[in-house]
């Protein structure tokens, strides 16, 4: 066979595996948003069984001759869409055969039992319940790290395996400048009078909530036509296929957060507008899908934070909200919302934290992580490592380990190499926004008056529509001319808050 | 390997299709009930992908393999659960094998095409547009007929695929008779005066439609933990996994039918019932599913007709109803409305005709289907033959063929050997009625006053629990001590009719 007909055979290959992909997300969409309680047990089954069918269709070994067969073609054009092609199928095709079966395996039912130990043992404050299922988890990561000698820390391989060639070394080196420059910053924000944003927690009906989330959605150019918003426990963007892109968002039940909804709403646009606008040619191969977990995370934080916490977007939104629930906010002015909803405040929990002080949550747990999975810090020790570093990074101390080390649930639901992420794309959402700016400098007029279309068009042709073609340093080259950078970030940061601080 | 090892593996295996099934089942059912448009392509090609896995598992060699083995074992207890679980594996089996790839393949794209066409021709009025794709239908099926001679006639392999052990002959015999009886009721009834049924269509607002429907159901004993109720453009009941057997409804936008809704909902309650009541250590074998088209359809219509349009269930539904929907049935008592949802008019329409003449409408559909299958009516003489049959039967000539033979999907979508089964329904509902009213004459005071709980577990003890493990033949023997008949369907509707109409 010729190498265009073994790769056109990959092709078909890879188009099942994405469709086994999607069917997955189909069943998991259904599983967190609608599913009755009894449907669980055959729910869990069923999602093995097409995890199952789909490793085994990546890490078939006619996969690999026929990887080999076109790699070794010498006919692969550098930076042709049939060469991204072959670098991702070779990637996930590395990931699925290297790893033992039995070790995915063990990961697998360890991961369920202690993040079922989890869920009793954070109310009941008792973290010796999870220890010794989460001291098994870092053994098993540490393992499976050993078959990935190319990577020189043992986090390396689960960072990698979400975003593409970023590694602890460079992390650190970029969270040190930022806990650098954060921490007097955080300082001199808390320094002044905090603002007031009581208000924020009046009655909001929910139907209301729901109806301006769904007016905001349309207006920042969510497709209704290719996706929906639901409601689900924890909001969530997942792809069911081409042309179905969901997002879900959770009102809390008293009514009493008219941000919490709609700010989580915007994050999940940033991530669903992000999937939809992917090339649509893409679709059945590896490209079809965010080119890392930092860079989508780069998307929902720019719409979230960069664009819907700002001055220009609220100067259209807020008398709008302010009409959608009558009387609830008409003694309150955009200045005082703004500074609301852009309160800063050193606190213990991660996901109740403002934008600002945010990353210093997230550059502890990357820390730790890193000293687990090295073996400097011993699982036993790390509740009491949590508190010290809790106590110099923030100046606070849980009064317990239930808001202490339990306050998450991704180490006890195996997601090692994760946290970073966030904190990443906090970084790019202000170094895409600022190059966005740069080339167009007309957005700024336009985003002063919450038309953001033309921001959304600059991500589009700069991010969306190449999907995962490039890797995240190509990416971050190509778009912005350079590599990754706080610059930008600590420039938007020190103008936002040295505005609304009056520092 | 030992006949039990061989059995193990085998029950793996079907137990893998079934999860396969059901996963089919979510993305049927989401693509219906609440998919974004644009989803459609991808979702029809995963449908694709799943369906083939499934195939491909249950066609396998090794599935004959195994079933060699332990059939020839001599082992099976004749009668067991596992002797149930070979018969139905082997049946699934050989459905799967007999029939060449290709040809399965072409009737699907056969089919697909020849819908499509349906949906533009029957607006339009022009039978020429689906008629060669139509006849290219028959001569699949007749194809498909020629792997299973053991079939005496060739729609007798389409039917049994349904309804294991039903034939044309058998078919033929029960429907003459059916007839013969029917003929002179409708015309006794409709020589009466009609009733008054226009009250039905004033305005009924669609929330508190379905919130009374939902009262119904949970007091019917429908499980709200192992379903749901939603809307799709039309009604059905499929099983998702177990723990998750979901029904759908359908309210008339103009919102001017109290009892379409609400009677559509409780037919879906017969089937979902059905489902949630089969034994759980069913799961994961051929057993967890009804008995068989004509059994499924049984408990729909018992629950929607027999139940469901009985002076017992309106005496304690009816003052509820009217409160329900204000002065909008005010000034109809419970005679008038019981004699309005019991109204009995021959029509030109199968889906709006009542629960007596509608099996007339059957009947001719059944014929024709015969003739087609035999050769002896071709499909361009197809619409004449079935304005001969309506004039004949009903006394009617449809102005046309969209209200002719174009009004159902059915044939145009594929689906052969489907129509009988909805009066085989009618006929068993009433006979397994009449056995469960013979065995435990206190039912009768209990329905008089809509308590069903007793009828309804009278049906879980002695049909719904078994699943398919009993052939239809087997379990219309065990059920009611005799065999198919329907002496018990005239009888009840003898007198029904009788006392609303004062025959």
């Amino acid at each position: 066979m010729s190498w265009t007909e073994d790769l056109a055979t990959l092709k078909a290959r890879t188009r099942d595996v994405q469709d086994l992909g999607h069917t997955l997300a189909v069943l998991n969409w259904d599983q967190e948003v609608l599913m009755p309680p009894k449907g669980g047990p055959a729910r869990g089954r069923m999602i093995g069984v097409i995890s199952r069918l789909m490793h085994e269709r990546i890490a078939d070994q006619k996969v690999a001759s026929l990887l080999a067969s076109v790699e070794s073609s010498g006919k692969l054009k550098p930076g042709s869409d049939d060469a991204a092609f072959v670098r991702l199928t070779r990637r996930f095709h590395e990931h699925a055969v290297r790893v033992p079966t039995e070790l995915v395996a063990e990961m697998a039912e360890n991961d369920s039992r202690s993040q079922q130990a989890w869920v009793q043992a954070r109310p009941a404050n008792d973290f010796s319940l999870v220890e010794p299922l989460l001291a098994r988890s870092v053994e098993l990561r540490r393992r499976v790290s050993e078959y990935f000698p190319e990577h020189a820390h043992p986090l390396d391989t689960h960072i990698d395996a979400s975003d593409e060639g970023m590694t602890v070394a460079i992390l650190r080196g970029l969270f040190r400048q930022l806990r650098y420059e954060l921490v007097p910053l955080v300082q001199a924000v808390t320094a002044k009078p905090a603002p007031d944003d009581s208000f924020l927690n009046r009655k909001f009906p929910k139907a209301k909530q729901l109806a301006f989330s769904n007016k905001v959605l349309a207006r920042l150019g969510y497709d209704f036509e290719a996706g929906r918003l639901d409601e689900s426990a924890h909001p969530f963007t997942t792809t069911l296929g081409a042309g179905d892109k969901r997002i879900t968002t959770r009102v809390h039940a008293d009514e009493h957060d008219v941000l919490y909804s709609l700010m989580s709403t915007i994050h999940e646009f940033g991530h669903g507008t992000y999937e939809q606008n992917i090339k649509e040619e893409y679709d059945g191969t590896p490209m079809f899908a965010g080119a890392s977990s930092g860079v989508h995370e780069s998307q929902s934080r720019l719409w979230e934070n960069v664009v819907g916490r700002s001055r220009g977007f609220w100067s259209y939104w807020y008398p709008r909200l302010q009409r959608t629930f009558g009387k609830a906010l008409k003694d309150v002015d955009l200045e005082m919302f703004l500074r609301a909803i852009n309160k800063v405040e050193t606190s213990l929990i991660r996901t109740e934290a403002d934008e600002l002080t945010y990353n210093l949550h997230i550059i502890i747990r990357f820390d730790l992580e890193c000293q687990l999975m090295e073996g400097s810090l011993a699982v036993k020790d790390l509740p009491e490592a949590w508190h010290a570093r809790y106590q110099s990074d923030l100046g606070q101390r849980a009064p317990d380990d239930r808001n202490g080390v339990m306050q998450d649930v991704h180490w006890y639901g195996g997601y090692w190499g994760v946290f970073h992420s966030y904190t990443l794309g906090n970084i790019l959402s202000a170094q895409f926004y600022a190059a966005a700016l740069q080339q167009q400098p007309e957005l700024a007029a336009q985003l002063a008056v919450a038309k953001t279309g033309g921001l959304h068009r600059w991500m589009k042709k700069h991010i969306y529509q190449h999907g995962a073609k490039y890797t995240p340093a190509e990416l971050v080259q190509r778009v912005t001319g350079g590599p990754l950078s706080i610059a930008p970030y600590i420039a938007y940061l020190r103008e936002k808050y040295g505005e609304l601080y009056a520092l």
